[in-house]
């Protein structure tokens, strides 16, 4: 299995905008992945807060990391599906997800994610979402 | 009303990364707007094409772009609900994206979205979203 | 290629509510179906319209005879995914779906229907949502 | 507050498709419900399951079950977004809802809905959505 480390290493190279985000996986375990987006990043305006976009972002690699963390390497995952509700406004705080796999089936992956604010624990969006696995990877 | 350049001006200032991608405002019209993000951005990896963070940051600044268009000036809006269908990994091309506005409520602004790869005129992903409006703008 | 007859009796054997709607299949052809539930379906309370059901109902049998439109009899495709956003409340009116496979990759069926009060060409729903495909039924 | 007797019997009233389903509200609390369809509904065919608009119908009448297990009689909610992920085929047993509202805003209320196979404890759908409530009726 992959560890936190590695699967951060993963998404870092494959995904250019993970990496400008500040994108870290924290802890892994089959079907689960913890991920963080600092607040400092340089995409926060004086004043402002974490973006929508640094929200899909932080979203869809944190579903990634999740089936990585499941499945092992698995280079041609691809996101199929992403629904998001934005919930409130994040604090000027770090970004946290929580993501689960809800399903792991042959062909596609179905994950959910809870966006919180670190410090304060307010959940500000919620995300669900498909990844399309290659033809032999999943389990059942 | 504004135009384009005032439409791009105003979402550039509000979202970092939509100035990141080099997001730019085409064409607008009441309840439309035609917008585009280059292939040269810096974050497409070598080999690479635009990778589904970048898609969703150019749909969620594209539906803002078509309720500017509508509305005017609307500072407070924001981003409700977002969804996104990944059919095919674009082109090594510039991404257009075209939004319409399905239904301008009182309170939430329900649109579409069609990315397309410019050259080849594929659709890449299809997206609808609604956005949470400030309590006076809608018009019923 | 099926017809429009044989694409309504085909999904109003599978699935009990298509019948109990009244769901008709009106016109289809390759990558689209119009569809139909009159207005004196019995789920109408006095003084009501076509609840959120129906329209789920109707959106989920639509995507389904479009792709059975595109592919033939394909006896185990599947919903995937449905996402609906309630644009406003019908008329006292029969619903008209169009239904237009956006793309029909191996494994899975992206399709967008449009739910119209028919007599008013009102836009009350908008649908998205992808079909699980059996494993050979694809074209590409 | 309404406890799941009066909350399902204005449900009932409401929406008919609730009723012919078999709709029951087993538990509700602040911010949750816990509702069922049972299996022996007339909507199943012979060797069958129950179809997916018996599962989208279950999940939007329980999350209007939380929101008025949350706020009291609220009488022109409505649903304004429903993303549903069907993980796999229900058991031939009671399909059971458990539905959470995730924030309770002055205009929107957000739910999530897991649909279980009351049997075998199989998680066989997942769903989010919007209701938006009446002008007056959030608490912040």
């Amino acid at each position: 299995m992959l560890d936190a480390q590695e699967i951060e290493a993963l998404i870092r190279e494959g995904v250019p905008m993970a990496e400008d985000i500040g994108f870290t996986v924290e802890a892994v375990d089959s079907g689960y992945a913890r991920t963080r987006v600092p607040f400092n990043a340089r995409m926060v305006r004086p004043g402002g807060t974490l973006s929508g976009p640094v929200q899909m972002s932080l979203a869809d690699a944190s579903m990634y990391a999740a089936i990585l963390a499941t499945l092992g390497k698995v280079e041609m995952a691809v996101t199929s599906n992403l629904n998001i509700n934005f919930l409130q406004r994040p604090a000027q705080e770090d970004l946290v997800a929580e993501a689960f796999v809800l399903r792991m089936g042959r062909r596609l992956a179905f994950c959910e994610v809870r966006l919180i604010s670190a410090g304060s624990e307010t959940l500000v969006a919620h995300v669900t979402g498909s990844y399309a696995l290659p033809a032999s990877s999943g389990s059942n």
